[in-house]
């Protein structure tokens, strides 16, 4: 359900959290603490405010909302228990049609990624298709633990546009 | 299930976030965060980083993780949905034995003091009984804002010890 900016504004928190509470994965407190900001201009303005939040926290706070995010294609999704949102944007890159090969390669590379990192792979997978996701994961995980905390939230944040944009009307 | 502080410091972040997501009501941002940080000398030193890492969230934050606490006797209760650590805190205090007129009580003050604050009366159940809970909100209530955060966030932090004393050995 779409709601117009006018109604979002008007929402007490506990209706706010019910909306938003998982525009970051599993981290319901980054819409708690932004419903503090309203009223918001437009969904641009709420998301930014999201961005200014996570931001501004401290650096083991955004590893840790990496942490939060489920592994792509991994056992969560086999076990069907992905939030509704996590399903939609993991289909929507194909990765319901990964073979057995793709499959294997992707939960391995998983793997030796968290071994390095401590935190998931994380990437937009509405941008993305399963091509691009194979193919990210071998390049990024030659990075930095500095580059990829920056790359993975810059990915949430792309995330969390979409997940807004499934929720607030843009036609003010 | 209590586990050794060497048990804990073994954990994958998958585990530890299973064990520890919600030593912070709905807060597995927390245990998230701070699981960088180990290894842990003992459970104090546990909670010692989980209060380091609240205390330097931004302001707004700290308000968030009061937000997602649920109001004590309140709906959420009623319709059994809290947290089995929330029912289980809620029951030691006695508020399964208010009376219709001390339920009345609680539940109207409740919605004085979200209504003021914007966040609901967070006390930790376990140092307070039923009727310590509604004298202090009668009197928290006509506090500022300022002070409220900070004493429901004092509040958090021994919530956050009696959870994790429930987890975690004391004697290594």
């Amino acid at each position: 359900m779409s709601h117009s900016i006018q109604q979002v504004n008007e929402m007490k928190y506990e209706e706010f959290l019910q909306v938003f509470g998982n525009v970051v994965e599993h981290c319901a407190l980054c819409a708690a603490a932004i419903w503090a900001h309203r009223p918001f201009y437009n969904v641009q303005e709420l998301h930014a405010e999201l961005c200014h939040f996570i931001d501004n926290l401290p650096s083991i706070g955004r590893e840790g909302i990496l942490r939060l995010h489920p592994d792509l294609a991994g056992r969560i999704a086999q076990l069907g228990l992905l939030t509704s949102e996590s399903k939609k944007e993991q289909l929507s890159a194909g990765l319901d049609t990964l073979t057995e090969d793709e499959r294997e390669t992707i939960m391995d590379l998983n793997e030796r990624y968290k071994e390095k990192f401590g935190f998931p792979f994380v990437i937009c997978a509405r941008d993305n298709k399963k091509h691009a996701i194979l193919t990210g994961l071998k390049i990024r995980i030659e990075n930095t633990s500095e580059v990829e905390v920056t790359t993975g939230v810059e990915e949430v944040k792309k995330i969390m546009m979409y997940r807004l944009l499934d929720l607030v009307k843009t036609d003010n």
